[in-house]
C-alpha cells in the first residue's frame, strides 16, 4: 500500500460542508468564485519562504471522491438535504488552479496558489490546500535555513520519532530535502519519494554487545563502507573515540576502506568535536569525519561554526521536523472575487486588523530579474489579465508609501503562477524531486544576499500593479463608508 | 478507505534496519532485549503530561508486515543479505508490550511503555512507538492546558489547516479530545474516531452574498439550531453584531429557536467581546453566546478571563494542533536489559549529560493514592518482579537526595503498565474514546492542585524502589571505573 493513494476527501473543516450545503440550498452551486492562498509573514523572521507541498495537494485533488461510507456518515449528522448528498456523491472536480511551483522562494502577501471554480468546490478544498502547502512550505523553509547555516556541510534529517504524526515524518522528510538536506533517516520517504535514506547505529547497538569495542568491530566488519560509529554511549573521549580509532585501524584501513566517521549525540558539541578531532589526527586519521546530532538547529549550528568546531556534517531531528522555533506556516485562503452574469465582482475583507485586509480580484505574480546580475529585483502582483512587458521600462511602487517609486529597466519578467488544473483536469506534470531541488537552489541563488541574511534580512519588494492598487483603494473606500 | 488500515511498516528510521541486519548477521536474531519508553520533561514547564497515541500504535503493530515491494526496495539498497530479507518477509511480531493506558497523567523519567522481545523486533518498532506516543501525548497535554485555562468554557479544536500533515490534523483532533476539547472542525476525525465535528461559516460566506445581513439571514434560515454567525468580516461592532442581532430577532426568535451565538475571529478579543456583550444585552439577547477564535492558547485565554472578557467558548487552532509554544514531546526509547542464557543482564547508558542516564532493568510503575483523599501521592518505579503491598507502610525516598524519606500509610498502590501484547498477541481491548476522556478527567482530578498549577507547579514525586535504586547505583559505579 502506498500512502499517496489514501483518499483524504473527508479531511475537511466541517464548516466547508455547512457552507457548501448552504450554497446548494440557495441555488448557488454554479456560482463561480475566486480564492487566493497567501501568507502574511516568513517564519523565524526570515527573508523568504520556500513553496512546497504542491505534489501532495495534486494527489489529494485527483482523488477527491465521496464514498458511500462518507455519504452515510454525513447523512447521520442530520444536517444536510438529500439533494446535497446526491450532489456530493456525483461530485466532479471542475476548478482552475494555478500555483507557484515547488522550490520557488515565496514572499508574504503574494498569491502562491489561486482557485477559480464553483463556490462549493473552491470552498471545499480550502482545508487541504492550506494543510498541504502550509506544512511542507514550513519544513522546506526551516530546512533551508539550517542548510544555509551549515554552510556547505551536509545536513541529514533525523526527526521521524518527534514528528507530529506519520505524514509529519514522511512528507516532512520530502520537504526537508527540497530545502537542501542531503538525506533522511525515514525509510518510507526513500521508498515513496526517493529521498535518500541513511542510518547507522543507536546507543542500544553499543549496549547490546559485551563491550563498546566489540560493538564497533562487529559493525565495521558488516558495514566497512561509510562506517559511522556512535561514540558517546559510555564516555566519548576516554572510551568511544579510542575504540573507534582502534576499529578503524584494525578493520577498515587494512581492507582499503576510508577511515569512516564518528557520531557524537550528547555533551558539548564544540568541546567534544575539537577534542575528538585532536585524538583522530594524532592517530593519523585525518580523513575520519565527525558527525554531530544533538538538538541542533540553525542557531546552534551557526554558533558551533563561529567557534570553529571541526564538524563535517550535521544530523538534525526534532527542531527541523517540527520547525520547533516556529512550528506554524500561517498560509490563509481568502475569497477575492465572485462572478455575476459573467462579470467578475472583486471582493475584499476589511477586518479589525489592518494586516488581515486582502487584495481583491483574480491575479498573477511576476518576478522581475535584473538581466545583467540575474538577481530578483521585486515581485509584482497584477490582475490576471495584465501582462508585464519586459521590453519596456516598468515602474514599481510601494503600495503603502506610494511616493516610493522606482523605474526598472533591463529586466526579465517571469510569471510565477502556473496552471495546475483547468476545469478540473490536471494539466501540470510535477517535476521530479531532484528537479525541484536543483530548481530551488538556482532560484535561491538569484536572491540578493541581503534577503538571505538570518538576522533582519532586507524586506524583498512585493508590489501591486497600478491597476490592482487602484482597484483595492476604491474597494477600501467603498466599504469604509 | 480508512486511514487506520494503512501499512506503515516502512515508517522506520533506517538505522533500525542496519542494526537489525547486523544482529541477524551476528546470529543474534533470538537475542532477547528489553526497552523502555520514557520522557525527560513536561512541555511548557507543566506539572504533568497525558498519555495518548496507544490505540494507533496498536494498529501499526497489528499491521506490521513487509510487502514484496518493501523487500524489493530494501534489496535495491545493496546493503542487506538475502537471509535477512527472507527473515523480514517471514517477520512475525513476537514482543511483549506493556503500556500506561491513554488518558493517564504521566511524569518524567517513568517508563510509559516497555518492550521485551527479540532484539531485531524490539529495536525495529522504536520509530513508530516514539512517533505515535510523542505526537498524541504532546497534543493531549497541550489541549488539557488550554481546557483548564478556559475553566469550564467549552474549547473546540480548529487547527487542521495549520497541522503538520494529515495525521497531525486527524490524530491531533483525537488527542485534543482526550485532553478535554469538546469537539473539532476536522470532519474525518469524527467519521473515523467519533470526535464530534462542528462548523458554521467562514468570512467567504459573508463576502459571497451581496450584504452581510443577507449572508446571515440565509444561514439562519438553513441552520436555525445553534446558529453561530461570524461578525468580523467588515466591522464587528458597527456592522457584524447589529446584523446578527437583527437576524436572530427576525429569524430565530419568532420560530422559537435559541438566539444563537456570534463568533469574533480578529481584533482585540477582550474589548470586542465586552462591547458585543453590551450590544447583545441591550437588544435583550442575554442568552446569545460569544465565541472567540483568534490565535488563542492557554496563556491568552487565562489573560482574557482575568480581564473578565464575557466569552462563552473558545475555538483554538494552530497553537493547539502544533502545540506551538513547545511543539516536541521528547519521549525516548532506551535499552534497559538483555537476556543471556535465560538471565536478565540490566543495561545502563551513562552519557556526558547526567539527565540522559537511564534506569536499568525490566520495570513496573506504581501510583500510590491516599485512601482518604483519593489523591495521587507519588509514583514508584520498581523492578518488574516487585510488588508494592499497600496493606503495609511503604517508604519512598528521593533517588538523588536519598536522606529525603517518607513513610506512606493508608494508601492504594495501582500498577500503571498494563499488558498490551504478549508474545506478539494483542491481549488488550482499547477503551472507546469517550471512556478514555472520562478516565482521564478522573485521573487528573486525583492530582493535587499544586501539580495542576500552570506556573511553577509542584514536582510530583517519581521515585525508585530500593531494589531498583541499588541496581542503578551498582551499575553506575561499575561503568564509571
Amino acid at each position: 500500500m502506498n500512502l499517496k493513494s489514501v483518499n483524504l476527501t473527508m479531511l475537511v473543516d466541517f464548516y466547508e460542508l455547512t457552507m457548501a450545503h448552504g450554497y446548494f440550498e440557495n441555488g448557488m452551486e454554479d456560482q463561480i468564485a475566486y480564492f487566493d492562498m497567501f501568507f502574511r509573514r516568513v517564519p523565524d523572521e526570515g527573508g523568504f519562504a520556500i513553496m512546497a507541498g504542491l505534489e501532495q495537494l495534486i494527489e489529494y485533488l485527483k482523488h477527491l471522491e465521496f464514498t458511500d461510507e462518507d455519504i452515510e456518515y454525513l447523512r447521520s449528522k442530520q444536517l444536510f438535504s438529500e439533494g446535497f448528498l446526491t450532489y456530493l456523491k456525483n461530485f466532479k472536480f471542475a476548478c482552475d488552479i494555478y500555483a507557484i511551483p515547488e522550490g520557488t522562494p515565496i514572499f508574504p502577501n503574494e498569491p502562491i496558489l489561486t482557485v477559480r471554480g464553483p463556490i462549493i468546490q473552491a470552498q471545499f478544498i480550502e482545508t487541504m490546500i492550506l494543510l498541504s502547502i502550509n506544512h511542507q512550505s514550513l519544513i522546506a523553509t526551516k530546512s533551508n535555513r539550517i542548510v544555509r547555516a551549515a554552510n556547505g556541510r551536509p545536513v541529514l534529517e533525523l526527526g521521524a520519532r518527534r514528528a507530529q504524526g506519520a505524514d509529519g515524518a514522511i512528507l516532512g522528510a520530502r520537504a526537508a530535502y527540497i530545502g537542501g538536506c542531503k538525506g533522511t533517516a525515514c525509510t518510507i520517504s526513500d521508498r515513496d519519494f526517493n529521498v535518500p535514506a541513511l542510518g547507522t547505529m543507536a546507543h542500544s547497538w553499543v549496549q547490546t554487545f559485551d563491550s563498546e569495542y566489540e560493538a564497533f568491530k562487529k559493525y565495521a566488519e558488516l558495514y566497512p563502507e561509510n562506517c559511522t560509529l556512535l561514540v558517546d554511549t559510555y564516555n566519548t573521549l576516554k572510551s568511544g573515540v579510542p575504540n573507534a580509532i582502534k576499529v578503524f585501524k584494525e578493520i577498515l584501513i587494512p581492507k582499503g576502506y576510508k577511515p569512516g566517521a564518528i557520531r557524537i549525540d550528547s555533551g558539548d558539541a564544540a568541546y567534544l568535536s575539537k577534542k575528538a578531532r585532536k585524538l583522530l589526527d594524532e592517530a593519523g586519521l585525518h580523513e575520519t569525519k565527525i558527525v554531530i546530532s544533538n538538538s541542533l538547529d540553525e542557531y546552534i549550528i551557526k554558533d558551533l561554526l563561529i567557534q570553529n568546531a571541526p564538524i563535517d556534517s550535521f544530523g538534525v531531528g526534532e527542531r527541523l521536523i517540527t520547525s520547533k522555533t516556529e512550528p506554524v506556516f500561517g498560509g490563509v485562503y481568502k475569497i477575492v472575487a465572485v462572478e455575476k452574469e459573467g462579470q467578475m465582482i472583486p471582493k475584499i475583507k476589511i477586518s479589525n486588523n489592518i494586516e488581515k485586509i486582502t487584495n481583491p480580484g483574480s491575479k498573477q505574480v511576476y518576478r522581475l530579474y535584473d538581466r545583467d546580475t540575474q538577481k530578483a529585483i521585486a515581485d509584482v502582483i497584477t490582475l490576471a489579465h495584465e501582462k508585464i512587458d519586459d521590453t519596456k521600462p516598468y515602474t514599481i511602487f510601494d503600495p503603502e508609501h506610494t511616493w516610493k517609486r522606482k523605474e526598472i529597466t533591463n529586466f526579465i519578467a517571469r510569471p510565477l503562477l502556473a496552471p495546475i488544473f483547468l476545469n478540473g483536469e490536471l494539466v501540470y506534470t510535477s517535476p521530479t524531486l531532484e528537479e525541484i531541488v536543483t530548481y530551488s537552489k538556482e532560484q535561491i541563488d538569484m536572491l540578493w544576499e541581503e534577503v538571505l541574511r538570518f538576522e533582519k534580512p532586507h524586506r524583498y519588494y512585493v508590489d501591486l500593479s497600478e491597476e490592482l492598487w487602484t482597484l483595492k483603494t476604491e474597494l477600501l473606500e467603498k466599504y469604509s463608508k
